[in-house]
């Protein structure tokens, strides 16, 4: 069934698209091709009334109406005749400023924005309430996985304790060529541009500002409390070296960029940085360019959802399920459950955090160095979970596993084991998440 | 926040609980114990009124008000001061005469009765329709793992072609066995029952019913069409030799119970049967009695949902999932998305259905059998993909995996090789999935 076979007299629901580049055309094609399908599943026709882009005069793809271009995004944002506003310009400005206006004006919002929502989230939600509108942005985090929908929704009665997730597809696509290869990370990185996974300019995936972003909205939603960008501790990918991968290897484990959102202790703690996890984890088997996130709740247990993170068509079709939801309220003379942040609880510094450390040194091969390196964890409080020394002519390596402990004392120990005569170099240093702490 | 903490003057939704087994106890713990929460994200005070159970007078946990027990499940269904009726007492009746009932007396419904839904889903949909009252099934297919609502929602505005489904923890747990601990079929099942995994009489999960059950619901879902339980094509795991696990390893693969549903030429095809994938494939890697389902969809591309299939806890935390939706529904006066089974797509057999089949025949070691096996699949069309023989003392091993063929061809195919003369024995036969066709 195509737009032409829609019967004529279903209400009709008029879009209007802002933006129209990879995901913008894809969900402009998506509503042309489905059109009879979403008729069906809305009750309504859905109907593309207008795009607004930077160039309305720049080539497009040949599905696109050109009569529906215009240069003037405010005044299609607020016109009277829209009833749902498409963003996938990305960015903050102009898409705030849009958004808010469109808000304003009683139009339902669907945005794919994550920069927005992690940077403005308290104003554009709090617009969402004040107007009562519909505000819905599945595709903001991991493309086309439905995941916002289930953490706001089908865990609505259940309490999330944590959520890792790789929600980088550049940055597991690096990691993955690294541990699979043995090459580099400058070379694994070229090797992703080479391919298209990343960028000329790669700053805001390899340094964890993009899967920084996404914690902040899964935190969010997961804690029902406002988390933005800035209140997200951020280590990127740029100094795992193949040592790193090597002892990753040699304890059963392989290393992954994670965004981890946690409760802890009278607030939430929300981090990205690259850390181990074991082989037999769900999430160790998360491959190539995809992402996937991992949850666990008081009632449900573990939770994994996996699928594509980026990609135009996939992003439209997340899209394109919010559009049906939206539209579907609008047929129902209701709005969404909002995304409330009702909890308020506090965001944690990264130095309270719990947190496990592997930390390889090398050392000099001689009686009574582990205690002397032991001591330095027991002054910082930290224990020791696991140690294991091998000889390799005049010099050692000690390998040392914590168990859980704040992250600043972790972090001072290792200034001070940098500082011992006994400690030739710290060849290694990484957190190891998704195990149990046995402690 | 308890319930007494809940402000008094939020409006309240009265539930009635049908059945209080190790689902219905906890659901009616979490109602107890997050009370508060549940105000907040419902608008509502959700106040359990009424729990029917078999036996009123029989022993339960401490939690559960014994004043709210009845043995009138009947009259709790439809009294007039009940607005969300929960049914988890499963199997047909007296679930269905009840859940009708309700629905006819204009109760929202939340159930957890996959074999309900499966078997007389035209019926208990038609009501929900006739009715217009909501009716949620989250729990019924793969427990805690938010599925339904990411199938019927996120993905409404895209099309599903596929879906692969480990959705039976039993025969998972005895194959997972098999395969790592070289175990016979009837060794693991002994193991999995003094594990407490599979049933004393485990006929409902070793030979597919179950999962027969959730593949039609899933069909449902995926397709907008109604299927029920005995149009799925169904075949368990007591024939899976010990010779077919080795096969699989030789081949990269692992043996899975999968729930499959496709469209396919004109119609859709529903089957549960053990099959061969690649260890690469993400539903390799779901062990024990983990369920993960996997979906592929024209725009989101691959998805894939994971977590604990069975178990009170996680099953209740997927219906207090959709009480929640219920009541934010019945606050907004509204109801959610009807399970819509426009498409009315046919259900194909199973020998029109295309599959791969990897053969195992132990043959007579002599020059021109290739040549005679290859006929027989040739005389019934069906292509080969990979051939290969192995020598041993007088005899030989040939191992055939062949490209997508109807799958009527493939086992008169088989039927075929059974008679030759230079095959001594079919050694294994089994389906093969999960992986691209490159022919």
């Amino acid at each position: 069934m195509t737009a032409a076979e829609v019967p004529a007299d279903v209400p009709v629901l008029r879009i209007a698209l802002l933006g129209c580049g990879s995901v913008g055309s894809q969900v402009a094609r998506l509503l042309r091709e489905q059109a009879g399908d979403l008729a069906v599943r809305t009750g309504t026709r859905l109907e593309l009334a207008g795009i607004a882009v930077r160039r309305p005069a720049h080539p497009r793809d040949e599905g696109i109406d050109r009569s529906l271009l215009t240069g003037d995004a405010m005044g299609l944002a607020t016109r009277p005749d829209i009833d749902i506003v498409v963003e996938v310009i990305g960015g903050i400005e102009p898409a705030r400023s849009l958004l808010l206006a469109a808000m304003k004006a009683g139009k339902s919002v669907v945005t794919a924005n994550k920069a927005l929502l992690a940077d403005k989230g308290e104003q554009i939600h709090g617009a969402s309430r004040e107007h009562g509108t519909d505000l819905y942005y599945e595709a903001a985090v991991a493309g086309a996985i439905p995941l916002l929908r289930p953490l706001r929704e089908s865990l609505a009665g259940d309490t999330v304790h944590r959520v890792l997730g790789i929600v980088n597809g550049t940055t597991n696509y690096i990691l993955d060529r690294m541990d699979s290869s043995g090459a580099g990370f400058t070379e694994a990185l070229e090797e992703a541009q080479a391919m298209g996974y990343a960028e000329a300019d790669p700053t805001a995936d390899v340094e964890g500002f993009d899967a920084a972003a996404k914690a902040a909205i899964l935190a969010g939603l997961a804690f029902h409390t406002e988390v933005t960008a800035v209140d997200v501790h951020r280590e990127g990918i740029t100094d795992v070296t193949t040592a790193d991968m090597a002892s990753a290897r040699a304890l059963g484990c392989v290393v992954k960029l994670l965004a981890i959102c946690e409760r802890a202790d009278g607030g939430v703690a929300v981090r990205v940085h690259p850390a181990m996890i074991p082989r037999s984890h769900p999430l160790a088997a998360v491959g190539g360019a995809y992402n996937a996130v991992f949850v666990e709740a008081e009632s449900a247990g573990r939770l994994m959802f996996y699928g594509a993170g980026a990609g135009g068509t996939p992003t439209a079709s997340a899209v394109l399920g919010d559009i049906v939801a939206v539209a579907r309220n609008r047929q129902a003379g209701t709005h969404g459950p909002d995304a409330t942040t009702y909890a308020g609880l506090p965001v944690m510094a990264m130095g309270q955090t719990l947190t496990r450390y592997h930390v390889s040194l090398d050392v000099a091969d001689r009686p009574g160095v582990l205690a002397v390196v032991a001591d330095a964890f027991a002054r910082h409080g930290v224990s020791i979970r696991a140690a294991r020394q091998e000889t390799r002519g005049d010099d050692a390596q000690l390998v040392i596993v914590t168990h859980q402990a704040r992250d600043a004392d972790l972090a001072a120990t290792i200034g001070e084991l940098e500082s011992l005569n006994v400690v030739r170099a710290v060849a290694s240093v990484m957190r190891v998440e998704g195990e149990e702490d046995p402690s």
